[in-house]
């Protein structure tokens, strides 16, 4: 049976992801960080998910080494300057395309967790190497673009030749829409309810940051029903109207 | 003043490295990655480098969640079949180019430590993420080489495109032998005595690990006196005679 290690955060595109893999024949090895993200609430339902695929799943966690040898600090303490890791930081609402939401990216953040599963991959034989990176988010993150996969799979591939297999890096939905990850999902039967895309990490999705807008409208334009209960649910709607008229 | 974000792992040539960036005028901040290497006693010789420099410095941690949101584990434990990080492989003894010391490559360990330096250094504005690799690393370590660094410096590049500045990576000392490195830090007054080469983590060098018999024939071959203490201070002459006859 092929091997795949493939990233889990949580949210809905991954698991969707997650699932796709196992229909396709794959054995899963998901693989969550935990950075200090704002939103670490996801990594319980990254849990969720792999218990629910199943799927072997591992917490990778990245910390900065403090005075002592027990004193561990989050990554993100030393990664500034983004809302989700810096809780100085106001995390932006409304539609995910605009501007503002530039202030959500972390630094470098998928060749770091790539290149920890790419490690992990090698360790174990396993074939591919995958996360769900899509089209909708080519705009705001330079590391979700095509190009950038391609080149970081070629670099990894180069730094590994000694391996069996080298695994091959990719993400399977860089050409899809988050409408379309949303259709996919649904004729997986993938539990969407096990997801969580807030960046807020409240105890129920605010409805308003643009994670949120942007779930919201995914599940409108795949015409699937949205099981996701949120705190203000009718705000993707406006959201979504104020951008479209820019 | 120009900024670096370097690798100190606490062995000679990444200390040599950092004083090389200190004359050429950089502010360094130097990290160190604690990742369950069976060698962890070189990041307190790290520590006394970044002292002695001085340097700022952050020891990064790599682990893995267990049960429980305290308990958490070495990566290691799931990048397996290194002797590096796995205390069930022997570690090997004899010189360092033979077949034999391909047991101690940690899979895609360089992306990893480049990859999460990157991220410290676009959240830094720092202009150059620098590490020691040399030419007597190309024909054990695939990502020692230098077409592995161009192109990891291309891909995180195009994947931070909207960083000020963009930070260039790359190896200074790519093209120098061990012995080079050891005449620019004899140069820089480094004080050799603060590094750890032994990969068996005991009080002393044990003088028979690859990286102790590199470490003597270095300091021979540039003719610079070597102040480490050797357990066997004798056998890398053997080991260096024996490779020379194959």
């Amino acid at each position: 049976m092929p091997k795949a290690v493939s990233l889990l955060s949580g949210g809905m595109d991954s698991a969707v992801l997650a699932y796709h893999l196992k229909a396709t024949g794959y054995d899963v090895h998901a693989l969550s960080f935990n950075y200090g993200q704002r939103h670490s609430r996801e990594l319980q339902f990254a849990e969720e998910i792999a218990a629910d695929l199943p799927a072997s799943h591992d917490i990778i966690w990245l910390g900065v080494q403090g005075d002592g040898p027990e004193s561990i600090f989050p990554l993100s303490d030393i990664l500034k300057g983004s809302s989700l890791t810096d809780t100085d930081v106001e995390v932006p609402e409304g539609h995910y395309a605009e501007e503002n939401m530039k202030a959500t990216v972390v630094p470098n953040r998928n060749a770091i967790m790539l290149s920890i599963a790419y490690g992990v991959a090698v360790a174990e034989g396993a074939d591919i190497v995958t996360f769900a990176a899509h089209a909708g988010d080519h705009a705001i993150y330079p590391d979700c673009r095509p190009i950038f996969v391609e080149l970081l799979n070629e670099t990894l591939q180069v730094g590994n030749e000694w391996a069996t297999p080298v695994p091959r890096l990719y993400g399977p939905f860089l050409t899809l829409s988050k409408a379309d990850i949303v259709r996919t999902g649904s004729e997986l039967d993938v539990p969407f309810e096990l997801t969580w895309s807030c960046y807020k990490g409240g105890d129920i999705h605010c409805g308003k940051c643009g994670t949120c807008v942007e779930r919201a409208e995914a599940f409108a334009l795949a015409n699937v029903e949205d099981p996701t209960k949120y705190e203000d649910p009718d705000f993707w709607k406006e959201a979504v109207r104020v951008q479209s008229s820019h």
